[in-house]
């Protein structure tokens, strides 16, 4: 088997004796803050899934879209998670006989494509390979596997991403905080940031936004912003404010409210444009269909409730959207020491 | 003398005799897409400057704004360029009496205080060194040097900056893309990509900057533009978008117009924001001051001419902005093949 990059990342498989011939699969979800990977045996087809999960292990990373760290550092997040979970699992690359990524910055089939190409460099030509974007994964974490309905994902990023039950697929939003994902983590805290500054200039109203993020940060100005927002191009890193904003919108104020509820109006947006193009809501736009919402900023449950003033928006348009929120409880069962899934599912 | 990277940059003083002992200085303006620094003789100080100037020498580099490409390769830039105006005027470091580096992405006194410290690693230890924001010397070229009044740039990126009489100053935006620098080139860009991203999926109205858009970039579908962004993370390589998103509005797309509209209404903002912080225009509100605006932005001329439509705006609340617009003229003169501008004033 051949290495994307020289040497350390598969060492293991020199080193440690390899558990057993077992047969298994790589499950991977790679976000713009952290990427998973899970490596499961290999199971007979159902319908059902067994509860808990057979887990054989789980690695952590962090980012692994490319459009956010670029594409050297995403492969090298992707191979090392992937390495870590055989490495846990006590398998090895000949033990796999499927990898599934499913990956934010996955746009076009040119993004599919070359991650295709790469994995091929990785794996032996007889492993099959999946490669879609995260919200595939993210709609079926919350509808069995069954690929119907939307998926509204609202992390650092956000895209809205649905599917007929034949087939048929859009997407809205998932384009970066450059070409105007304004819903997501990112979206929220850049403009923030941006009202910080404007406050502090004059061409914008005072807000509460100024002295809490300075503090956050442990600036003394709002002019040390510009040096810090510049000095790390981690998109995570200015979306780990939205806690600040809601926050200072829970304690009054007005500019951080006005943001948080046009970031709720562009989510909303982004699903309604999905489901109308696909025709999810049917003719008398009443049809039912499973909306399923996940990420940080849906799921704060905070008092400002992003993820609830957004349902509440779609609802108004499509009474039917089922809205899903997937949860998923790790636990690692002893004396194995392996992690069981329990999949919940709130309706 | 140190150097701040290894070597071949000042080469050129071991390899070439200077041509005499004349005491120069340099004057550089470094900003988000070029940077352009002159070699000088020192000229006796008088009220009024040569006309033409006579520069010896003049160099030509990309980006040193370091929000923009990083500090290191901003430093590169800014010493390779130097060194190149040094080169051409055929002297050297020891003939240097004077460094004046005006650079975009200087916000802070610690940004000021960070290339002091380089450059003392670069030049003897009596020359002198002046550091500020490049617009500060764009309020300058359209002052004939005097520091009062109001400056508007608008290229790649944006800023105003302005000086009392007795010097106090203020700023407004400047703080690049991801904190609200809507008016710039980068910013009218960002917004048109973004309109295209929507139109595509569904977020947003039709608009004529798909098509050419994605023309003009030789793509073919909204969805390549997602990698196409990302895949530099270049300030000026969106900015150099805002031509077509001008033809667009020429040509009656809403969307196109929409955006240039609010790009006028963001730079009013800007100035006015330091007009009012400085009181620029005294308590009646028509006190006279000078207004310079550069950058390609603003000086494109169109029939759609943006620079016009802010003035516009500006006017109707400080009837007594004297708008500037400073032009430079240069003239390669034979046979001494030596640089020598000419300034040009229309108020």
């Amino acid at each position: 088997m051949k290495r994307y990059r020289n040497g350390e990342i598969w060492d293991f498989e020199h080193e440690v004796a390899v558990a057993s011939n077992r047969q298994v699969i790589l499950g991977l979800d790679g976000g713009t803050t952290s990427t998973v990977c899970i490596c499961m045996p290999i199971m007979p087809f159902s319908d059902t899934l067994p509860d808990p999960l057979p887990v054989l292990a789980r690695a952590v990373a962090g980012c692994s879209n490319h459009n956010s760290v670029g594409e050297t550092a995403a492969r090298e997040t992707l191979e090392q998670v992937m390495a870590d979970a055989l490495s846990k699992s006590g398998s090895n690359r000949s033990a796999v006989r499927a990898v599934c990524l499913a990956v934010s910055g996955v746009n076009h089939p040119t993004d599919e494509q070359r991650i295709l190409t790469w994995l091929r460099d990785i794996f032996p030509s007889h492993v099959k390979l999946y490669v879609r974007n995260d919200a595939v994964a993210a709609l079926a974490s919350g509808t069995m596997g069954k690929l119907h309905g939307c998926v509204l994902i609202a992390g650092t990023g956000t895209i809205a991403y649905g599917f007929t039950e034949d087939g048929r697929e859009a997407r809205a939003a998932g384009a970066g905080p450059v070409l105007g994902d304004w819903g997501s983590g990112y979206g929220i805290a850049a403009l923030a940031l941006t009202a910080v500054i404007r406050a502090h200039d004059g061409r914008g109203p005072h807000t509460m936004l100024e002295s809490t993020i300075l503090q956050t940060l442990g600036l003394s100005s709002a002019d040390e912003l510009i040096g810090w927002t510049y000095a790390d191009p981690s998109w995570a890193r200015i979306a780990a404010l939205v806690p600040v904003v809601v926050s200072c919108a829970e304690a009054g104020d007005e500019v951080a409210n006005k943001i948080l509820k046009e970031a709720v109006q562009e989510l909303a947006l982004s699903v309604k444009a999905v489901v109308q193009r696909l025709g999810l809501c049917g003719e008398d736009e009443k049809n039912s269909f499973p909306l399923v919402m996940v990420g940080g900023v849906l799921e704060a449950n905070q008092r400002w409730d992003i993820g609830r003033e957004v349902m509440d928006f779609i609802s108004k348009d499509y009474p039917g959207a089922l809205p899903i929120r997937p949860k998923v409880i790790i636990v690692k069962s002893s004396p194995s020491g392996r992690y069981k899934y329990y999949p919940h599912y709130c309706v």
